[in-house]
């Protein structure tokens, strides 16, 4: 998951007041949509196909980042499936992606002698010489106590010691790492791995370095280490680590955005968009972030086309390749399809998983949002009626900023999703049946209103 | 922990009825060490220093397999600690411990490529050859069911897939994997870690190999691992895998037992014997198992000495060595003190943790256990006054059975305990400083009593 500009998504969700549809009495127009969405909803809910395809498809494509094979194989097989379920257009939309490599990697702390730390690699961290870096460490708990304590950066080890509050406070410790770091000297940056609790468990994701400063390596380390070496410099012990990484970036590779649709009937180019992200993280078997996306939005055209429903609009998804470490999926897409940006009506994003309680956000107009606040009471009887704030997502936003897209987020519970989020724990155990259903559900129900109604969703 | 013979110990607890004492008057004779023990439990629970203790030992000397510096550099700390504590009698006792070493070690899904393995090497394993063994995988889900297939275990890679149940039951699965297996002619055996839940956890833990029967490299890897590996199956799909160990041992290294004591005022010959073992294993930080048996045992006599309390009979702490892979430890303290084995009136072991819910459990005659109901009606204010039964431990065993010795064990709360027993998780973050706090007042509630009272606990 892109952090800062999706992040935002969630922060707004938890900030802003809810729009509530159930006191108002479900307007008489969606009577017409009433049975499909039942029928949609119940088919969804009565099965465990969308859980099963999840778990076949990370069993067999576990970890995806961009570039590896792992990732050109889930995107084959992906379409081969979407052909088979009978969806149309299927194909795939060239893009070039990052071929970024982890590489061995580890970190001890040398004195006092030895120990072991549970560490990833950030994305796209530079490599240490082949033997490590080796120097005393220094903790910090913030940008500012850094800043208060610049002059002993240099030649060190930073760790950030910054406990999780929620996702978007804390990665800016995580993405911004290394350049404060590399600013004053420092040799090495490490962060205290960014989620609430753990089991010695270290979360990946990307770090960004900036132009005119060194690239210094950057890892996470899990919160246990973290407390390890606070403990230990607070009681006046020093503390010297040593740290290995080999990452490096390997020339671009072809990868693709993988297309499917249900051709309008009658508004074929009109587009509701779905979309979700293909590529993963190089640890965990990126099954929450994003294949659980993958296949609910997938849901939601397969079910139509099960239970023979053809939409006015068309319905095109979008797994978009290369959300983690570039967005470069999202990018292509918008300019490959920018200039007929306006003819997108609606887009939907499930990218922060599916636990419960979930909810449905929703950014657009006033007339919109008022719009959808009726459509979401259909949702009530799954217990998404309430459409709240905060629509949107890193592969949609592109497209939907020039096209002034009204768009639309699945959005899954954070505190537990940011438990396991980046790390080698995100698999499909993480995911129950009934979240997943749901899930497909409410896409799916959403999808065929806004796709069916005779007039296109305001902007 | 030496997991068949004390794990029993846990069964029994769970299976046999509790000895209530609430239920009756506190009777007189305690009186006279009701003042004391309010002051052992107050001192204990008012402070966070057993905390503290623990978080510095296991900062300074993290994992402490037998034969590794780090044990030896954990013994000599204690020691010097326990000397400055005023305890009496510091000494180390030596014993010549098996120096078993995990070297590089990994665990690869080959086929479907390629995806890594969470994995483990049990302790004790073999080496596999440098680049690995690599073989078809067999998941089966008992010993019965490996019997069936005992025709397909040749050359394959055996998968015992048991869910965990409790640790007694589960455990068998990993101690005996090794040679269930071989006797089949597999070349390599994983189990699905011993626990009930994780975040793509391993545990580690010891092998057993017999005589007789080729030594097969043997791992544990994690559930979700295990689960990806029998969904394939299930599914038809072949799963190849490679499995790299290194593990060897090296000559044995001289360790020791750790002793300390206060000396009895009246009868110094007569033992009250409080055990846990320094050793741990080489994930983690042995903080759970068994650092904190070893320091609420050691509270015990630092409490007594920092109140001013002197004790009829000797109390004797023993930081025993090596029990996780040899239990040579306890077996030196046998073969040392079997003759005077009659004067230990009392032992008591720490190695379950001490995860609320916890419990005391004890072991010895009906009229010793009358006797320990009603000491235990003095730990009503600390939620510890019902003494179960279930005594005992690997440590303090042998001893115990040469001189019909009563035994007590502090038992922690079991389910949690064993998310993160022998994993790389088991760190000062799992215990809380109530928990600690409340099992070093019991301990020393319960050990000033056994040592002050005029006549020996009746045998």
């Amino acid at each position: 998951m892109r952090a800062v500009r999706w992040l935002l998504v969630i922060a707004v969700v938890v900030l802003a007041p809810t729009v509530r549809s159930h006191a108002q009495s479900t307007p008489g127009w969606l009577n017409a949509y009433r049975e499909d969405v039942a029928r949609l909803m119940h088919a969804a809910t009565s099965s465990d196909f969308a859980w099963k395809r999840l778990a076949e498809f990370t069993d067999l494509h576990g970890a995806r980042l961009s570039g590896s094979d792992n990732l050109a194989r889930a995107i084959a097989w992906s379409a081969e499936k979407m052909k088979a379920d009978g969806l149309e257009n299927v194909h795939t939309e060239p893009v070039m992606v990052p071929h970024w490599i982890r590489g061995r990697e580890s970190a001890e702390i040398v004195d006092p002698p030895i120990h072991d730390v549970a560490m990833l690699g950030l994305g796209g961290t530079v490599a240490t010489p082949p033997e490590g870096v080796e120097a005393e460490v220094l903790p910090v708990n913030s940008f500012e106590d850094l800043q208060a304590r610049a002059a002993d950066a240099r030649g060190r080890i930073v760790l950030f010691n910054v406990p999780y509050t929620n996702y978007s406070e804390t990665v800016t410790y995580r993405t911004t790492s290394a350049r404060a770091a590399a600013q004053y000297g420092a040799v090495g940056v490490l962060v205290r791995s960014v989620g609430p609790i753990g089991l010695r468990t270290a979360h990946t994701g990307s770090v960004q370095y900036a132009p005119g400063l060194p690239q210094i390596p950057a890892a996470s380390i899990s919160l246990e280490d973290t407390n390890r070496i606070v403990r230990l410099t607070a009681r006046g012990r020093y503390v010297r680590m040593r740290l290995v990484t080999s990452g490096h970036y390997e020339p671009d590779v072809e990868s693709a955005n993988l297309v499917a649709e249900i051709r309008g009937r009658e508004k074929p180019e009109e587009i509701v968009l779905l979309g979700a992200h293909i590529d993963s993280w190089d640890v965990g078997t990126g099954a929450a972030d994003d294949g659980v996306g993958c296949v609910v939005t997938w849901e939601a055209l397969r079910l139509m086309k099960k239970l023979g429903l053809h939409p006015r609009r068309t319905v095109r998804l979008v797994l978009f390749t290369n959300e983690e470490n570039g967005v470069r999926g999202a990018t292509a897409y918008a300019d490959r399809y920018g200039e007929t940006a306006n003819n997108h009506v609606f887009a939907l994003e499930s990218d922060s998983g599916v636990l419960s309680p979930a909810t449905l956000g929703f950014s657009g107009s006033v007339a919109a949002r008022a719009l959808m606040a009726q459509v979401g009471s259909l949702l009530t009887p799954i217990g998404l009626g309430d459409i709240g704030p905060g629509g949107g997502g890193a592969d949609i936003g592109p497209i939907a900023q020039i096209g002034n897209v009204p768009t639309m987020a699945y959005l899954g519970d954070a505190t537990r999703f940011f438990v396991f989020h980046h790390t080698a724990a995100d698999t499909v155990e993480r995911i129950s049946t009934e979240d997943i259903a749901r899930a497909a559900a409410a896409v799916a129900a959403v999808t065929w209103v806004v796709a069916e109604m005779p007039e296109r969703l305001p902007r």
